[in-house]
């Protein structure tokens, strides 16, 4: 059976998330998968570096107490080395789980960029580097023949970029909008049951939707990195961060929120991006009070969902968890299984082809 | 580049918004699929049957007025002919768009054996083959290495059984429920407008949503051949439509309205087929009052929906047309995308493999 090594860079929420998949389900992940996951590096900022190209023990390294780290264990180091590790660890595939910088998407970027320039295919779930950087990283990976896979890095597990590239055949797209942002849906929705602007934000806060600084929730700035996304995989436009006009929902006010319920209208975040007559797209963030009929207008606390307006089909909707660690863990192993497919698919003899796309044949 | 020749049988609304895209939009289509289409045979009830191997002047016989037929034209014949056709003609698929017929499929099912046993890979839109027949049709097919699909059976072209089937790598799905039918869906929202139910069917049928005999929208019928669709091809356990039980919207009073309405519910027409604890599938339809939170709640007029609850990506939901002449047909499109890309691969040279699925390679 085929296995794939793989090389973890950030060790939170998500990429333990995977972890625990990996080591608790195995038997049941590989049946499923048709192939084995084996961990054979992991670097993170609090922890440091651990390489061990026979298998990490993933169960004993889950259990190592905060404030702790890897220098004491067999290849481990206090410092996450994250260069030299991902350059030179026998991983098949880096996974990178890093926070998100908005800015210039570092060092994410960076890590991506020496995965793959060590022959090492990539998936990530970091917004930065896809937002800010995915045509050079895309052309680095199609020159070296490898993966750059990214699908959570919209709608964490909801696969709405693979459902853009396959699942639309011969359509042309006009839009992408969506509700990107979970905390700022749930806040709206408790916005128009009466709670201020303040109340909300501290129950997302306690329910774990929200950081500690919401901001980047609240004033679209999540929002924007994503429709950059959009833009470019959807629409195949590339669209700078910083010409995508933001507006959070800070500014809609109680009268705001009674104004549009007497009208029937629900007040949304909405991320779009917009073909043009020009050939241009135009892409915005911003508060929209949409009516009860928008395919968005339904979408409720902390889901998200992306709407695709087309030529032949009108409008379709796909509509999921938007975070979460296992949720967006999910999005990691959905592009593991691309990066097998395609792998396999380069060498495959004919009749493991069939096998794979025959379903239906 | 590769070109189908196709056979269309049935030569109603859905076949005709075919022919249309095929004819009038030509050089697009092309463009975007990849390979041409040519139609050599169509048969119909009304029309007859139409065999030209050299390919059917398609813009001809859609100018072609009602009750005319093909009798005329070189060779042409003012019958049916089906199986005649089927077997006989030199199409490589055949398009299958004739009535559903609830009860046993037929004539739908035939057609599509026959076809299938000359050599011809299948696409149709047609619910009863589906629903009744799709196991014995599948291994047909199989035994054959020839395709049979039909995207359009359910929700005419939102891709939700391609998306059951290629966008949920590695979960399991516990079960799956939808809003499978527009008409009872919009009727269901004018009830909550306090329109009454004779009055709102009417209104559907005024929109075209309904059928001059709405039974099998109001009551359920249509819903419960969706379901079991859904269970085959989703769960992958064959359900008996006679085991579906199955209520249709009439018996939904005022009263029920307002009261749902008073708890913040919303009466839905939900199918459903969910995994049981002993490893069948219960499958039902019945109308049910739905809270806010629910994913299926803010599915309005004449849209569809599909929930899938899963186990790592908990509920995800695909929304868009479930009918419409163009929707549908665009179905039929979606569905020889997947012919051409299965027949392509089985003799595909690498490196067109390699183009087929590297975009993100």
């Amino acid at each position: 059976m085929r296995n794939y090594d793989l090389a973890l860079i950030g060790f939170g929420g998500v990429s333990r998330a995977l972890a625990e998949i990996i080591s608790n389900d195995a038997a049941r992940l590989t049946a499923q998968l048709g192939f084995t996951l084996r961990v054979v590096a992991i670097t993170d900022l609090a922890f440091g570096s651990l390489v061990q190209p026979g298998g990490i023990d993933l169960e004993h390294v889950l259990a190592l107490p905060r404030g702790s780290d890897f220098g004491g264990l067999p290849g481990g180091s206090a410092e996450p080395n994250n260069r030299e590790v991902i350059q030179g660890c026998t991983a098949d595939i880096v996974v990178e789980a890093t926070f998100t910088n908005p800015s210039d998407g570092e060092p994410a970027a960076s890590h991506v960029r020496w995965a793959l320039e060590s022959g090492k295919h990539v998936t990530t779930t970091n917004k930065g580097p896809v937002a800010l950087h995915a045509a050079s990283l895309g052309a680095l990976a199609a020159t070296r023949g490898l993966a750059f896979e990214f699908e959570g890095s919209v709608l964490s597990g909801t696969p709405i970029l693979r459902f853009a590239q396959q699942m639309l055949p011969a359509l042309t797209v006009t839009s992408v909008e969506g509700i990107l942002n979970g905390t700022s849906n749930y806040v709206l929705g408790r916005r128009e049951a009466g709670v201020s602007l303040e109340a909300a934000i501290a129950e997302a806060q306690q329910l774990g939707y929200a950081e500690a600084d919401p901001t980047a929730d609240i004033e679209g700035s999540d929002v924007r990195l994503k429709v950059a996304i959009l833009a470019q995989q959807v629409l195949g436009v590339d669209v700078p961060t910083t010409e995508i006009v933001t507006e959070g929902i800070s500014g809609i006010t109680d009268a705001d929120i009674v104004e549009a319920a007497a009208q029937g209208l629900r007040w949304k975040l909405v991320g779009s991006a917009t073909r043009t007559a020009e050939g241009g797209v135009e892409a915005r963030v911003r508060p929209v009070a949409l009516s009860a009929e928008h395919p968005l207008a339904g979408i409720t606390g902390p889901t998200n969902a992306v709407t695709f307006t087309t030529d032949l089909l009108g409008q379709v909707t796909v509509a999921g968890p938007g975070a979460g660690r296992v949720e967006t863990a999910y999005a990691l192993i959905s592009d593991l299984v691309a990066i097998d497919r395609a792998a396999s698919q380069r060498v495959a003899p004919e009749d493991e082809l069939v096998g794979l796309f025959g379903a239906t044949l």
